[in-house]
């Protein structure tokens, strides 16, 4: 009997003593963020699979893995002799129903005996602090309609899991008003606005980038991401930060003081809301991103009423400030060295893999004044590995990178300053004729998409396709967003904006950081993905120069149709009376483009242009902070004019 | 005292009799659709203001009436010296807020005595023919808000109004199935099967293109719009039709009892919904598209429950079967020869004004087999009119053509094979440089749309941008939505799917019409539309041919982003396992696009290659259809290459 064996039946017996049929196990930790410390991987504890996304439930004969197609092989290599089986999903996370019809022995909804549910087989469990409050109603809903109920105040891996690792406990910093750009004061007056526009005078705050954004402090117990473990609730003249007292320094404890922000302990917030806080009469916070267990302990609290509403700190941090702006053009060239010095290196270097070159291109940056980590898991896929959107090379599948064909390389950093996301996919050697075209169509969907200039309230959904139209021509696309947000020395990926297909209903503004990120993977052969991080502005900037003479006084009229007098609204967007601002995109990121792969003859005239701008800025920018007369003359002659 | 000012007065004499404090008069008649026939133009008669958009309201001492931009200075002109004050609005419906904030006289909600309203002067009337379920609701609500009452079953234009019109009582004709394509038996499977899912067992239709649609008959009592006024109650073993007897032929009698049809006269629709109706357990009913006055019929039965939801029509009208698309054909055939022969005498004739242009089109559709009416009133707009983009030329608004400038000329025809929809911008002699750049970006947008290939599952939201990328570098745009579906001889417009800067969700499926009509409009100068009517199809037309080699195998995966391990589900239409299957669009309008005032080197490669494959097409199709050999001259030399 193997070690997942093991535990499935430990789970078994805790769940006849605490009669529960069921137990899901979701990959979620108390604070719905991307990363999940080693502390919450309880999925990874009872399956065995390491994946980022996946459910799990355990019955008392059977068991079961729900993971999307990134996973399917994985999971069921991983989980190969143990009790699970694998079932394929089409999302990341399985649906409710999906659950519940599962866990149901019986085709047809059970009866319900006078109201009263038969017994203990008909209970399912699930530990109400790692699963969303959106999530664990959709569970309750689908539960009650099988004739279940949910108990979401069970936890079996608090006694069954004997080896489980401690929380990370760093300690928290500062993060300078001369890198955040606006103080705590400003940002909590912002957030009280949004709030009481709602008629809430309080807000809970789980998720970890929010509190860091919010308090301008940074902390180390997540990876990739400069966020410490805690949660945050705002009233009207103050705040509460529950967090571990050793993780709060004698500076950081005077600065919270300072600013009106009271310490407890990070275990005292389920009482706290349960028993109800001073000052707190309307609290809202986001079912999407507050756990269970906190969200039951105020809706069992009379004397707080509450409003689910999303979270208003997103849309306020989308925007970055001035100084946040310097501060990404700074960690631009810093990271723009270290890719140029790495590009260099990787032209000159035989023997690397695909590890031994991440590893070299995350010293070099670690060499850069600022840097404290990388900003997500290196994708560094030669070849073939270039088309697994997810690749991430281990010892295992770890290959050497031979002189021909194309290594995808998608890789980013935490700076002091700021963060970076950047993707190039690097010729080797020799490309075959489909490399190159693939290659020319993702650099045409990238360009045709950072060229573009939009009226205000334009939405990512409504550009998404400027970087597909290319490709589309040739029934080729990509199962990925476009582009996201990109946070201000904290998470990689921020909302509420996108470039994607899917309706996303926020719009663009000036101030936002967003990638582009294109791609076209062909199984089994090669990948091709190029991004850049792009600032929205509304001022012209030198670099996309509009290449048409610039004409004010357009005027445009309401209607359905042109000629149509059907009794539809029209939008404000649409309207457009004159007095329309204007946005456009600028690149942030600072570094050559192959050149080497295009197909020139499948480039237009602005295509073309557009490339040879954005060289001559990156050689620009990049050449004074190269002292190395090799690596100058490497981005010489890699930003020469196509 | 003027004619207007009597009518108001004898209004407010009705309403002080019948206890009311306003009344209110808009647009919309008992059906709901673009056209309202003179009978139900009550908002006319009783503001004097003629536009399509407006809603009027009288109280005992004031009168207003609310419209949008495009009639601002006409309803201010048509109402001048009556008691109306002319109120601006961004929508063309004024909102229930906003009426009912006129309305009140009190800054404050009025308090109520008792749960009882104080007397007469706090009730507000509508006539609940003409106003549409969903919007009587926003009245109800707004109005309860502030302490009125709604009443809904009043109706003083049949007795004050002494000169109204007939309801006009054409002959229904038959649309035999070698036009239709589907008989009356197959629409109504696919009705009843669609209805069924949300738990009805019959529907109620008012759209009259719905119900004209559904049974393969057309009628002449709609301006431009070839339908009859009728109800229509669809049963799970047959229908009743609620028509005029006198616009029933033999012909159409027996038909309707063919295909198991019963026939109740129109007005006894309310009387029947009220007392209930054999079979008609579950009816449902679009809320948008039903009248106040049969929804409350319905509610008061306690013998019929209701389901309100969308049409089920329009998404199956909107796919157009074999025949239908062969009659469309057919239609531009017929269109394009009629517009060949108005250009060619355009371009030789002088003297010439707005109407008399229309008229000399006009009248050489009319010369065309199977024409039965225009589609739309004709927008013929010389130089600044170009820029109005609802002008419709009136003897007071009527100027000359001259030898310079554009003429924006956007027409259609109804054929009883289909309906065409196109615009033209034609060059009369020298143009501006402005002209011809303005021009030359709607030419690019409209050809950038044309050649767009997409996945299943793609929005009209999400390709509208391909309609405005050239121009918004220019920071010039167009209030108008960027397409609409086409009726196959019915509606000039349908829906559910557009091409929109608005969220539209409605996917674009093979087989359905769509216009591209981008356009720019400059106040005062000129205006540009170029306008074709496409197909929607799943096979790579000749003409659009993919310029580059055509691949399969692209493998693409489900993510949020490419290196995200986020939690959020991806989309099925961004997942695209493979096997995505493809759309394009055809060009079903035939006619020359003018190439005179094109700036050549603005037009990218693909968009020259495009016109001239366009054209090429245009002459093709054209040339055996025309027997003057002056117009085949006109139409050679008008199609080379550019």
């Amino acid at each position: 009997m193997n070690i997942i064996t093991h535990r499935v039946e430990a789970l078994r017996a805790w769940m006849r003593e605490n009669g529960l049929s069921a137990y899901i196990i979701p990959s979620t930790d108390p604070h719905m963020g991307e990363y999940v410390p080693d502390h919450w991987k309880t999925r990874e504890w009872i399956t065995g699979f390491n994946g980022s996304a996946g459910t799990a439930v355990v019955t008392l004969t059977r068991a079961a893995l729900w993971t999307d197609s990134r996973y399917w092989l994985a999971a069921e290599e991983q989980t190969a002799g143990t009790p699970f089986e694998v079932i394929r999903c089409s999302r990341n996370v399985a649906t409710a129903q999906e659950i519940v019809e599962w866990i149901r022995p019986l085709p047809q909804p059970l009866p319900r005996e006078g109201g009263e549910l038969a017994g203990a087989q008909w209970v399912i469990g699930i530990d109400g602090w790692c699963v969303d409050q959106d999530y664990a109603a959709s569970l309750e809903t689908a539960a009650a309609k099988a004739g279940f109920t949910l108990r979401t105040d069970v936890e079996p891996c608090e006694t069954l899991w004997t080896q489980r690792p401690q929380l990370p406990l760093s300690t928290i910093e500062l993060h300078p008003l001369s890198l955040a750009g606006r103080t705590v004061a400003e940002k909590l007056a912002d957030t009280r606005a949004a709030i009481q526009k709602n008629g809430a005078d309080a807000l809970l705050v789980c998720q970890l980038d929010e509190i860091a954004w919010l308090l301008n402090l940074r902390g180390k117990d997540v990876h990739c991401t400069p966020v410490f473990i805690s949660y945050l609730v705002v009233r009207r003249e103050d705040a509460i930060l529950y967090v571990h007292p050793s993780q709060v320094t004698p500076e950081v404890g005077a600065y919270l003081q300072e600013n009106h922000i009271l310490q407890r302990p990070y275990e005292a917030i389920g009482n706290d809301l349960g028993a109800g806080i001073a000052g707190v009469q309307v609290l809202q916070y986001a079912p999407s991103a507050t756990n269970k267990a906190l969200a039951a302990a105020i809706s069992g609290n009379e004397h707080i009423s509450f409003r689910e509403a999303p979270s208003p700190i997103p849309p306020l941090r989308a925007i970055k400030n001035p100084i946040e702006i310097e501060g990404f053009r700074e960690a631009m060239l810093r990271d723009g060295v270290a890719m140029v010095k790495f590009l260099r290196y990787l032209s000159e270097t035989a023997g690397l893999t695909e590890i031994t070159a991440d590893q070299k291109l995350t010293g070099l940056r670690a060499e850069q004044p600022g840097f404290r980590d990388i900003s997500f898991d290196t994708i560094a896929g030669y070849g073939a590995h270039g088309a697994i959107v997810h690749y991430e090379a281990t010892p295992a599948t770890d290959i050497p990178l031979e002189p021909h064909g194309l290594l995808l390389l998608d890789s980013g950093a935490q700076y002091d300053c700021g963060t970076t996301d950047i993707t190039r996919t690097i010729p080797l050697g020799p490309l075959t004729d489909e490399e190159r075209r693939d290659y020319t169509l993702v650099l045409k969907g990238h360009i045709r998409l950072a060229t573009a200039v939009f009226p205000e309230g334009t939405t990512g959904t409504q550009l998404d396709v400027l970087a597909r139209y290319a490709m589309w021509q040739e029934h080729k696309n990509y199962g990925h967003g476009t582009g996201h947000g990109v946070g201000s020395y904290l998470s990689v990926h921020e909302g509420p904006h996108q470039f994607r297909m899917n309706h996303v209903p926020a719009p663009l503004q000036a101030g936002m950081t967003v990638t582009i990120e294109p791609g076209i993977y062909i199984a089994g052969s090669h990948g091709v993905r190029i991004e850049n991080t792009m600032l929205i502005t509304d001022s012209p900037p030198a670099l996309s120069g509009v290449p048409l003479s610039f004409k004010e006084g357009t005027v445009t009229t309401d209607s359905q149709d042109a000629h149509s007098s059907a009794a539809n609204s029209p939008s404000l967007k649409e309207r457009g009376q004159g007095g329309e601002s204007w946005l456009r995109l600028e690149p942030l990121t600072l570094c050559p483009i192959a050149t080497e792969p295009i197909i020139r003859e499948m480039l237009f005239p602005d295509e073309i242009d557009y490339l040879n701008r954005y060289h001559a800025r990156v050689r620009e920018a990049l050449l004074p902070r190269l002292d190395d007369d090799a690596d100058r003359q490497w981005l010489i002659a890699h930003t020469a004019p196509l």
